[in-house]
């Protein structure tokens, strides 16, 4: 299972200096990294650390690879990004030490006779799959995934158990989608009328690119009339939820519990932190991160960091700061008072 | 596939002005809406863009019909609620094109002998139906739903893919329940004995409404001992959840990401924005609408709209702000101290 | 199905008063109790409730029991924690209606040749369990669960229908996990390259302790390279995430929504109120109490109950605070010159 790091340095590139006949069998951070181990240095400030590292190779960057200590005796890979090159020899790692499957449809599947199933596809136990579905060449579906009419999925897009993914949603290639996800459910729309609600029907579709990663429980809702769209690379962790005809411009990554409300409009390279909320037909500009907990509640023009919610304190604190903020109104007019009281005294005196 | 007008005016009423006999196809937005099209205007704003559409036929109020300019060459229906108008017919059309699906049970559903299942109702493959179960007329249930033990459905009830309905959990008709959705797990109930939880049963169950809409990996907890009620027309978007021995009144809507803890009984035609969440053992008036992302910490006994959010700011100025939140009291002080000390001082002066 | 007062003591311990010769068939709240029914008085201040109480039999605590009116005539069963022996008196309710189910695996479920089940078990219908995993004596499996290769279940643990638990994760002794529970899904985590994500495989399991409860649609991580750990005793709620390699101190419970982001370590007997967030890589001491609602974002080392969130008030009102909030500062430097002012013209006065 072990592999040459000439042999890595082959496949993912980078300069080798030192033994490159040693074979190490896995990745552990610097701290943990023992002679069969490949380790990273992503942060400087870690020199000290992988100066006295035991593992066999360290991946770090030409800066640090001046710097580091002559006590470092294995053997060094240096390259611009360590952590991406490190994140390519784990998935190097996980790739050879995965347990193969063969391709084909487990017995106990129900696949409609007009689906169509790329041979070297892997189907597992219990999947359903209705009529007009596409899955591509390489995808994996595990056990228990449902896959709606008209559904497709591009070559090397791998389900885990229990993913709905329902009529008419498209999927690119190379997707994750984790257990319990569910995309394409009917967006959240109704027309109101004397208190009633009366339900939209939502026609649209999701239409997600390639490089996609959908989380555990994350929602991502069919569009009204056009489609929900979830450009290429884009991240999504878990329960976070995505309403009808949002877009979500490529390579945007958001942290669990995230909540993106319908028709808004996200750019690109944007991040946003756990349980950040977008409220409806926003528009966000490219490059933009969002703090967690922070509330979205206008559009955002221009890239930057934007944050909004309460400063967590000792309750006894908070309730003494949070009863003030009810009177910050009449704060500001006693302010105001006592400006003009003090312009008039100083007139007086001053005369 | 194409509708006259004057066959839906038959069906859904208003009045028709204009060429009864042309055939649309399907509805679009006033910016997209084609010859074979009808169209909407909702918003007095657009009645521009609604003069100028090339729509088959426009669904509009009185006021507007009056006011609309005459290039609208389109038949026009008039309609006290277009909006409400619009959803219905959008129905209509989706209800033409909705691929029909034959009663019956797939066989691969695993269905207990003492269960009861309309044989009008459809059955998905692997669906699984405890002991006295009750399916009723019309009902759909997909690939993969899971229906507890003497579990009710009421007529024309649709589970999409992968519901869980626990036993004895009860739905009325026409409801739709999405897919993920959890209705009738164990309620959070425990007893802390020297730190440790003891668990106390939930016996209670679900008890849900007519035309009640439950969105994908939504959770209702069943009850400790009484039922968790959810009322006719009550509406919930995806990834809410509901804490066990609440009540929702009826035709309330909630946003996605809602959370409502145990025990709160909310009033009628209320709405909550996304990720609102509220206490348990609260109680909220008949017409209360919750702002998103805030919190609801006492009961509200009149109806408005209520907010509790940090407003978003670009970081830096965040910080700014934020960190004086936690100053406040002694801003107060010192503002007082100020005021005592400007009276003393006007006093001196005017000696 | 009823039971005698006095076998109840003979099981929960308990010093009995009054006729232990009578039946009880089951539980109910001091408003409703029936003389076919135990109660319990868990709060002092509903002595009076108690006192007029029908029931059959009433659970007290000592000091209530001294002043409990001589006009409650049912037995008395008192004990030092009156709620936690509720819970018990519950559980063994409970047990006694629950429908025995009989051990054995339902001829749909697809159970690899290499899993181990113990005789004793209960796997229903359509359940997956793939190589090498394990299910303890006792278990109860319910209909759709996935169980995943080399996972392993505990004894008497208790999965509800449709839970995924990944391959590689441990759950032990008397877990109960609920409808939609996803466990193990890949942790959140991302190498960036020039604004590309890229993937770093997830190689950690999940290691769940004895008498954990985990809720709907909860979600739990896991870990990158070690795993997250969830220790004994712990309740989490529903739609909980808890992200790669946290660690969840013992007997710690989360109300539902709450998020955890990775790598956080939390501390024994804390509590999290409803939706209550707390950021990556932080520590939380032991018997940390943080409110619902309330982001934590540093490092929490002394025990007690913080709080973070924007007090809820009339919308209108809510608007002109939070309009100040973004001009604190200004109020603060407009507070500064005052000072100086003030005092610069008292000197002048007192000259």
């Amino acid at each position: 299972m072990g592999i040459r790091l000439s042999e890595l340095v082959d496949i993912l590139g980078g300069t080798l200096t030192g033994n490159g006949s040693v074979e190490v069998v896995g990745i552990a951070p610097l701290s943990d990294a023992g002679p069969t181990h490949l380790t990273f240095l992503s942060n400087p400030k870690l020199r000290a650390h992988a100066s006295s590292s035991k593992a066999a190779g360290l991946i770090l960057a030409p800066a640090d690879d001046a710097q580091i200590d002559a006590s470092f005796s294995g053997a060094r890979i240096v390259t611009s990004h360590p952590y991406a090159y490190f994140a390519r020899a784990a998935q190097l790692f996980a790739a050879r030490s995965a347990v193969p499957r063969l391709p084909g449809i487990h017995p106990s599947a129900c696949i409609d006779a007009t689906a169509s199933i790329d041979p070297s596809a892997i189907i597992g136990p219990q999947v359903v799959i209705e009529a007009g579905a596409v899955v591509g060449a390489g995808c994996q579906v595990d056990a228990g995934c449902f896959i709606g009419a008209h559904a497709v999925l591009g070559a090397q897009t791998h389900f885990y158990p229990r993913v709905s993914f329902l009529a008419d949603c498209h999927i690119g290639q190379r997707g994750i989608v984790a257990s319990g996800a569910v995309i394409g459910a009917d967006g959240f729309g109704f027309a109101n009328e004397g208190g009633v609600w009366i339900k939209i029907p939502q026609t649209g579709g999701v239409r997600i690119g390639d490089d996609v990663d959908i989380g555990a429980n994350t929602t991502i809702d069919r569009g009204a009339l056009a489609d929900t769209i979830i450009e290429d690379g884009v991240k999504l962790d878990n329960q976070i939820q995505i309403g009808h005809n949002c877009r979500i411009g490529a390579h945007t990554a958001m942290a669990g519990c995230v909540g993106v409300a319908g028709s808004a409009t996200i750019g690109k390279y944007c991040t946003f932190g756990g349980a950040a909320m977008v409220l409806g037909h926003l528009n966000i500009a490219d490059h933009v991160h969002i703090s967690s907990g922070s509330l979205v509640t206008r559009s955002i023009l221009e890239p930057g960091q934007y944050t909004g919610f309460y400063p967590l304190a000792k309750n006894a604190a908070w309730e003494k700061s949070a009863a003030i903020v009810r009177h910050l109104p009449s704060l500001r007019e006693k302010m105001r008072a006592l400006e003009k009281n003090l312009q008039s005294l100083t007139e007086d005196v001053k005369k």
